[in-house]
């Protein structure tokens, strides 16, 4: 990138474009560089690293505020994956410097990276080799304090830019729901070994057919110093490098001692 | 387990019920265990990892066909990761000892794995500490061969229940077109680096409105001998040890370089 040129700087996110969250990262992505918005038009959570390939995708340029993003943001009726591709092919005029997704409304650490469309859209980036980076807020509310962690939020997309990340390389980093001056700072961490113990809550339709609606118990089964659920505990801002390159190398040559 | 009890087996896709795919798996599966059948009722290709968490579920108890497990299947509204959860918590007498989703219509190999829905049932068998296995044969036809690989995909099978793999491993086995006399045997391999270099088919509805359709062409950017790609191209089943960590460990000293 030219020194001269401000960074172009993709955001989604998977709550959907209106979502607090999101403004509050184009407001602090404003500052920055030049922002394109192409996120979601209602809440895709949970869609993971979903596409859509049976259907068709609507993608409309809307004005939400006076921003200085203000004829920059489009609307996409499809997941957030959808819209990272969608921006790359066909809205951003050139390959974006960042990509930069959330802020999420609720904590994407652990193994919830794997279900989360706010990582998944980041992680999408990664793939098409754009430095990409998903925020999460670890407060489920719409009025949560997106701000409290500004400074920390800029300095890890600065940085980012900066040292010009690896190709592949994506960040998941969680913030802990702490007012600004109890952020003790950031820490740079592995996914901890986590799991949702699930029940499902069974009730009747007016017809009489069960249907069900998910509910869970997160369950840390990881001690580690070292883990993202562990930082958060202690006040940190966590940063999980990830790939998304999912083979367990290591366990290779034990398959090929097996009598395949 | 008990070796004189016959393996608990869990089979999911993401194809829907009813596809062949995975009626020739279960097929093949009712020859080694007691198979359960949950799946969805309709397509879910490239669902992802997504989970269903803002809307209900429907899962029933249907009929499909007279084999020994027919009177074991549920189909399901939600995605192929709902499958595993709900089967797991609501369904199964006990945990099963496999859970194996597909044969998926069309290949999981290299960055597919992460878009696909047969491979996130797998990997939430994995997550949930299930030893877990994807199929998917590289034919997107209805009337493919599905049972070209029959003796691979049961040695593999097999070898997994009694090999006992560990907590979290999940295997991606892919399975070439090819004639069964022409399938020269199975590789272990690691995930190739590719990517889909998309373009989206733009057109109007009938009131002016722009939409898109998502198309796409597979590049492959590895030239490794040890790729699932490369198995693939020579006529190998592909064997792809998977995990669900996605930290970059090695990326995390970098991190601790940086000005944060």
């Amino acid at each position: 990138m030219n020194p001269h040129e401000k960074p172009l700087i993709l955001v989604t996110n998977d709550d959907g474009i209106t979502a607090p969250g999101i403004r509050a990262l184009i407001d602090m992505m404003n500052e920055i560089g030049d922002v394109y918005v192409v996120a979601p038009d209602s809440p895709q959570s949970g869609m993971g690293h979903a596409i859509t390939i049976n259907s068709t995708l609507f993608c409309e340029k809307i004005r939400i505020d006076d921003g200085p993003q203000k004829d920059r943001e489009w609307a996409c009726s499809g997941t957030p994956v959808d819209c990272v591709k969608l921006a790359i092919t066909k809205i951003l005029p050139r390959i974006p410097d960042i990509c930069v997704s959330g802020i999420n409304h609720g904590s994407n650490s652990s193994i919830n990276v794997i279900y989360s469309g706010t990582m998944s859209a980041a992680v999408e980036a990664g793939i098409e080799g754009i430095p990409a980076i998903g925020f999460s807020l670890s407060d489920f509310s719409y009025s949560a304090d997106f701000y409290a962690a500004k400074e920390f939020i800029q300095k890890i997309v600065r940085e980012s830019i900066e040292k010009e990340m690896p190709k592949g390389m994506i960040l998941n980093v969680n913030i802990p729901k702490l007012p600004k001056e109890q952020i003790k700072g950031i820490k740079a961490c592995r996914q901890a070994n986590a799991v949702w113990k699930e029940s499902y809550d069974e009730r009747k339709d007016p017809r009489g057919r069960s249907y069900y609606w998910l509910t869970g118990e997160f369950v840390n089964l990881d001690k580690g110093e070292d883990t993202d659920e562990n930082a958060l505990s202690e006040g940190y801002v966590s940063v999980v490098p990830i790939q998304y390159d999912m083979t367990a190398h290591h366990f290779i040559s034990d398959l090929n001692q097996w009598d395949l």
